[in-house]
Formats: C-alpha cells, structure tokens, sequence
C-alpha cells in the first residue's frame, strides 16, 4: 500500500508528493491524490497555500515565556491584560493550549512543556521547559499551577514529577479531574475511566 | 468534531490551518495537527514544501495533446519515442495514468478525458476532451482505442459513449477485463465481479 515506486511523472511532482507525503495526516496515496487536487487548483488553494506556508514560517515563533506559537514574543495569551497572572495551567503540546482555548473554561496563563518524560522515547526532565516553568511558579503572586497531563502513563509520570519538584514552593499543584466525558455513554468506556469516575464521585446536586 | 470554531492562535497558523483544511485527505481537526507539525519541522519540511508547492504550480501544466501533468508541452509520455503511437490508452483523470504507468503494463499513449460522464454532476460530453481524443483517434497509424474506465456506473456509461463515438473508425475498441484482483480471496469479492470473473473465464493454461 505504501510502495513508493517511481510514478514516472515530473520530478517537480514528484518532489511535492514526497513532501507532502511527510505531512501528518497524510500518507504516500493520499499525497498524490493531494497533488492532482492541489494542481488542479492552483489559484484558489496550491498558491495560497504555498503562501501561507512560508508566511508563517517566517513569521511564527515560539513565546519564550511559555512556549507557545505566535507571531508576538512574548505571545499574545503571554500579555493578556484581562487573565489571571495567578493561575498557571501546564500543558505538553501547543495543540494542548488551542483545546483548552476553544473549551474557553481557562482565564489564566499557560506553560507548554514541548512533550513529556518518556523512558522509552528518552526524554528527560531536561528536554522540558521545567526549568522555566520553575522560574514562573516561583515569581511572586501565583497561586496556582494546574497540571493539564494526558491521563496516560508518560503525562502521568510527568505530573507526579512537576508536582514534587513544586511541592517547595507554597502554592496549590492541582490536576484535571478524571471522568466520563461529557457526552459519553458508559458502555463505551474503558474500565479505568469508569473505575476514576467511581472513586472521585461527588454529591448529586 | 469539524466545528471550526476561532483557535485564538496568530491569525497567519489560523489562515495556514483553514488552507490546509482543504486539502483532499486533511479535515480540520488533522490540518490542526498538521499545522502543528510543520511548525515544529519549518527548514526540514515547512520551507520546503512552500517552495515545491510554488515551483509545482508555476511549472506544471495540462498537456494539449493527451492532457496529462507535465513540465513539458507536449508532455514526456506523447514525446518519449519508444511508445507506441498505434495505442490509445483512455483514462478519467490523470492519476490513472500515474497508476498505469507504475503498473508498467502500457507502452501505447494515453488520453486523459478529464472525468466521466455523470448525469448527477452534470457532466456532459462537451465538458470533457473527447473532441480531441476523437481527432487523435483519426489519426492515420492508430490501431486501438482502450477504454480504461472504472467499472462503476458512470465510468461505464462513458465507455459506451465513446465506443459509440468511436465505431465510425475503423480501429479496435477495447476495454479492460474485469475479474478478480490478483491476490484477491474470492469470499471476499462482491457478487458483480465474481458474475463478470465466470462470464469472462479463460481456458487454463
């Protein structure tokens, strides 16, 4: 399915659907089809996008406060004048801080690690934006710092390491709540998310 | 899942994101990710297929002859020397001859018809190159027109038309065989392709 045989077309083809190939998402069949589409329009979207690609590029950095992707540094959640300085909720990916920002139930400021501990991918507390976080939770006037992990082995592992690394520091360290998602039918679930929801049941209202 | 809700991120990633949403393969929860990604690989992956998609775009274009890709006109399949000007190989789209071609079974030239004919999209005779396939088929020295179609519903219906079209001349008109795919298991095949794989049974060789 995957045979990456020479199509005999254009090398300039070629060289677009090898690239294209490498986007996630998409694979070496799904490429091609993709550059018949993206030929076929070349002024409504292959143009376009071409350049958007290297307007962004050019354009989008990493925050160097907390971590994420924009055009200003520090970002533009960075300088927020309306959200709340005391509040730090960490995250290991960007795409992490766009979910919470589209759920919009989050008014304070972010911190993206750039993944998360993995004995298996190695990587380590050093390959982290620990240090920096440390640096932020330190400075007068935070409260809080939630730990938004991945319920996972690894986003688990690596919320018990934040959370004695800034047990020191006299301030709350929080986790998201496990549960049955909003929506979700209980014969769906894996056992341990029915097992979290059991144990941190609440009062009816 | 494909709400497409602001992800308050620079507007150039938003843009990026709603552009690469479009492309056949990507939805807008993927081109998010793959947004993302790109981001993340911008001189290993992002610079890069900026440019192919620009050089593509400028240098690619339909053959006025059989209507493929190519950076030449007339393209390298109606130049290369060593085909066969006798055969006419008609296909739908141009990735039909991208698969043809890594198929390797062909060593005639190719027409690409530019869809089929489809009484639900409206797709009628005038909207695809068959006034030109018509003119290479007269053509002195051509022996045999085939029909390389898909065998669905539309697919068929144009080549009907075009063999009707084409009785006129005095060449052969063929289509490909139907049957069963090679490595195929027959318990799995539908009963229409097991019905056209008996009535075109061959003598054992």
């Amino acid at each position: 399915m995957t045979r990456s045989k020479s199509i005999t077309a254009a090398p300039e083809i070629e060289a677009l659907i090898a690239l294209l190939a490498k986007v996630p998402g998409l694979g070496p069949r799904s490429a091609r089809r993709a550059a018949l589409q993206l030929l076929k329009k070349k002024d409504l979207l292959m143009l376009p996008l071409a350049a958007a690609l290297s307007d962004a590029a050019a354009k989008v950095q990493s925050c160097s406060n907390c971590g994420t992707l924009d055009t200003a540094n520090p970002c533009a959640l960075c300088t927020a004048p309306d959200r709340d300085d005391g509040l730090i909720c960490v995250v290991a990916e960007v795409g992490d801080v766009w979910a919470l920002e589209r759920a919009g139930a989050f008014k304070g400021r972010y911190h993206v690690l750039g993944g998360v501990l993995s004995a298996l991918d190695g990587v380590r507390p050093d390959d982290l934006r620990i240090a920096k976080l440390m640096e932020r939770a330190s400075a007068s006037g935070v409260r809080e710092v939630i730990l938004a992990l991945a319920a996972t082995v690894d986003g688990q592992t690596t919320a018990h390491y934040l959370a004695e690394r800034l047990a020191p520091l006299s301030i709350t360290v929080s986790r998201l709540s496990h549960g049955v998602p909003v929506g979700g039918e209980l014969d769906l679930l894996d056992d341990g998310t029915l097992f979290a929801a059991l144990q941190s049941r609440r009062p009816s209202a």
